[in-house]
């Protein structure tokens, strides 16, 4: 049977997907989304010249000559309009945020004068025209777009919603995911221990990969190594828009998932993959044509991820997160790299891609990337220990201690213990 | 004012903070969560010497000598167990996980076989002992310690802690967070706009960012410059494990939050630090004496953010989020840091930490990062276009175009548009 490369695999994968339509959210819920729409600025921000510190207006003309001293004829804070307009001599006392008055044109900070009587302050430095002001419109110009759709919403995005009022945004809508275990030595975690069989940790570790795109799987359970009770689960899984089933996909005599998937006019477009872990790994398009008034895309996508769960996870990583991330609207769809030295040997093997569990250490000239040790697939705990993934491409060759390698970065690793700079 | 500088101001955080009590959690509510509990494994897994492959289970005595014609005696399948024992010249058909036979030490693939007759099969490679075989408790032994108080939950732990059936964790709980805006200057969502007045950014910039961190934030709204209104508000807030306050703890003269906080007895602990931007930082403790049943902590933590946004999610990054993971019993408390070349020169400003946003591209010799033009804190759109803060430490000296810089990678900027490898 054909394994294909790790590139093309993806790439079919990329082509196949389609994007979800849209929905609408409420500012709170939007966190993570993707825009599925432009965002106008509904204001000029500032609404004019505002004062970037808590200090005096002044016309830095007055200021050729320093130490001066200049009156205060108003008091400006925050949310009041200057009511006076600003001769030679003269100043206001100004608070951040607030409007400059006619005659100002710069700022001078609290601590760069002195009071010296209820209305009198004398300026000690210099200043630039335009020091400590912020002009009209340098956060954003009224009707100018603010963002555009394709937008992932981060906090800096949901400031700017907040910013136009936008309490109700259109965003992409999250794919429907099931998750099905397969397989006769599969224990459901309801059931007691039997020493004959597997927990059933690919369920959960799914789950925990699709929630931590921000999508709620639905949890079809185990389904038996039986072609019928495995076609009633399959045609459960195919109302969704993705369907992951992990186990069944290998060239083993007892695999039932092959022939039933393709029963159901599943169109398979490859079965197994050149990398480890992982190789069992299989994509298929169901092309549906009963058509929806919501307009939404009508394919279901069904991927076959291998029985064992840390496999299960790096295809998952590999292929499936892409995969969402693209039906999301997101425009990133890959881990962040880094690159780091190797602080051991390490044995490539030929024809396939490896995607080896390591842990990061941090050092003066960088990153320092250690194996989690057994790269054995069975080792769920190493990929829970495990910072990123090293990739060892197929046409490598051997590398030595020391050599620069690419890490992508996994999930719960962007945090570190060091502040990653000195004080 | 005594301005500290950012890593004191970090250190008399993290000093203060307690961590929260426990509460349990569902798997499915898990991910993200930090372990209050060791977790022990159940069982022996794999329970016994299982088949890694699909393949023939045979005893490498017999591959001395190759090709060699075996007598297929049994076909084992994952979750069966084997009834026969293998003699010389014997071998049983394997699907992967399923237990090895006795008298059998190694894993023929599929692949490197050739079926003879029906109940015969010929093997073309020679086996080392205990090839292509998971041995009894690799994955874990039965009472061992898998997981340790302290570890956060991420996919890989969900997969973990799904194999050892704990179906409900004990997690530290989350701080509940209230957020407060004041100033008379600010308006509300609701309200319609107003050229003379400021929206409401802060809220909800915070409220994502606390959201990231997977608290569902209170929002308490806009606090007027008004002691008794404000009073009311911080009251409700203090009601709370952390209260969030934007604007008002500058040394303006119509700021209120100062005085009203000290008034409720709130410890402080400072107010400004040595930063751009932000420098407006304050921190205190309310310290309480009744006791709860549930033994929850019960100070109260509160931080006084800059009311400027771009400044105030600095703060938060730099600051807040440190204090809610410890709070949450993480034990990385930081971004992940990297380092990039500059594309451009950048100015030191003395006796300060400057926080600059940059964007980051990526070429073969590592990552450029390039800031993301102004940075004057009133532009919130260059937070949202920023993939990380260029950290100048205050005892810095000037940068050229190429010098290496250290970049703490933002939410968001996980992800990326290359594979980072080639194939």
């Amino acid at each position: 049977m054909e394994h294909i490369k790790v590139s093309r695999a993806l790439h079919i994968i990329l082509d196949s997907v389609t994007m979800m339509g849209s929905e609408l959210v409420t500012l709170e819920q939007s966190l993570g989304r993707v825009l599925n729409e432009r965002i106008l600025s509904n204001r000029d921000l500032p609404p004019y010249d505002v004062s970037a510190m808590d200090g005096f207006a002044v016309n830095s003309g007055d200021l050729a000559t320093i130490p001066v001293n200049l009156q205060i004829v108003e008091d400006i804070r925050a949310g009041d309009m200057p009511s006076v307009v600003l001769r030679n001599g003269q100043c206001a006392r100004i608070m951040t945020g607030a409007p400059l008055p006619l005659g100002a044109d710069a700022v001078i900070r609290v601590e760069d004068s002195k009071q010296v009587s209820a209305n009198t302050v004398q300026i000690v430095v210099t200043a630039k025209s335009g020091q400590d002001v912020r002009a009209k419109g340098e956060n954003m110009h009224s009707s100018e777009v603010v963002l555009t759709a394709g937008t992932e919403i981060t906090p800096g995005v949901v400031g700017i919603l907040a910013t136009v009022k936008a309490k109700h945004i259109k965003v992409y809508r999250h794919p429907r995911v099931a998750i099905l275990s397969t397989g006769n030595e599969i224990e459901a975690i309801d059931e007691p221990v039997d020493p004959n069989k597997i927990p059933d940790a690919n369920t959960y570790a799914l789950m925990a990969q699709v929630q931590a795109l921000g999508i709620q799987p639905v949890l079809l359970g185990i389904a038996h190594d039986d072609p019928l009770e495995l076609e009633q689960y399959l045609l459960r899984g195919l109302e969704h828009d993705v369907l992951l089933v992990s186990g069944g996909t290998s060239v083993g005599a007892y695999d039932f998932v092959r022939p039933t998937i393709e029963k159901l006019n599943v169109s398979m477009k490859f079965w197994r993959v050149a990398m480890k872990p992982g190789h069992p790994l299989a994509f298929g398009v169901l092309h549906r044509t009963i058509s929806q008034a919501d307009a939404q895309p009508l394919d279901a996508f069904v991927f076959g991820l291998p029985g064992n769960p840390v496999s299960s996870m790096v295809c998952f990583e590999e292929f499936v997160a892409p995969a969402l991330r693209r039906m999301m609207g997101n425009m990133r769809l890959h881990r962040r790299t880094i690159t780091a030295r190797l602080a051991h040997p390490l044995k490539i093997h030929p024809r396939r891609t490896e995607f080896i569990r390591v842990k990061l250490s941090r050092d003066e000239t960088g990153y320092l990337a250690t194996t989690t040790g057994t790269q054995s697939s069975g080792v769920l705990l190493s990929m829970a220990h495990a910072d990123g993934l090293l990739v060892m491409p197929a046409e490598g060759s051997n590398l030595a201690a020391g050599a620069i390698v690419v890490i992508q970065l996994l999930d719960g690793t962007a945090f570190q213990n060091e502040m990653g700079f000195e004080e």
